[in-house]
């Protein structure tokens, strides 16, 4: 599948290069939340990632967690979001997996509070046995 | 470190567990953003996924990969977030290593638009510098 990750990978649209393996590439976002906000992504195409195969997943984390450890040292970021979004529902735009790994600093404002939800009596239990039957 | 998630991890706090092995526990967030919000800890503490062995952090992404894919199937999901929040700058309320694993649906509106920022010409390469000497 044709996406501009897939025209990164073979060099015909340029990116700003953080780190390069035989299985992922990790870039500079053109669109960042803060400065040094890097996408890892696999050199195989999936989807997202509920698609990747599992070794190439951990790869991806793998090299996330280094990229993570980097915003700290060399970027003076005192927290981080490592983050997925898997399909369009999900807030996924290109469709080639991809890690966001956002440096965050004090009072950055990136994201607004998120929705919550409950459960009434009974209804988690009913919901957690749906998701292990399907595990 | 003693947190509310290693004492679920105990026991002394009950959880509505939905997978479990030696490594990892996986249950529903009690203030989901949507019903089946699932959270999968490493059962070793380490205070966030930038302190994790990396074979553990692996570990947790592929039990969370195939929660989101219990989410899609058992819950009729239409998308995934597979979110690591690291520092409380990152928005880590909990601080023992915990993957979000929430399932999305059309016009759920869970996350509001996130800030961007942008690069001067040259500035994307100077950080991009500064993170691979950091690598």
């Amino acid at each position: 599948m044709d996406t501009i990750f897939s025209k990164i990978i073979t060099g015909e649209i340029p990116a700003t290069k953080v780190y390069e393996d035989d299985v992922v590439l990790a870039f500079l976002d053109i669109n960042p939340s803060n400065q040094g906000h890097t996408l890892v992504i696999p050199k195989t195409h999936s989807v997202d990632a509920t698609q990747t195969d599992p070794a190439i997943l951990s790869h991806i984390m793998t090299i996330g967690q280094n990229i993570a450890k980097a915003q700290r040292a060399a970027l003076s970021a005192t927290g981080n979001n490592l983050i997925f979004n898997c399909g369009a529902d999900g807030g996924q735009e290109v469709f080639h997996t991809h890690l966001h790994v956002i440096p965050r600093f004090a009072d950055d404002h990136i994201f607004q509070p998120v929705k919550h939800t409950s459960y009434q009596p009974g209804e988690a239990d009913t919901v957690a046995d749906q998701l292990k039957k399907a595990l």
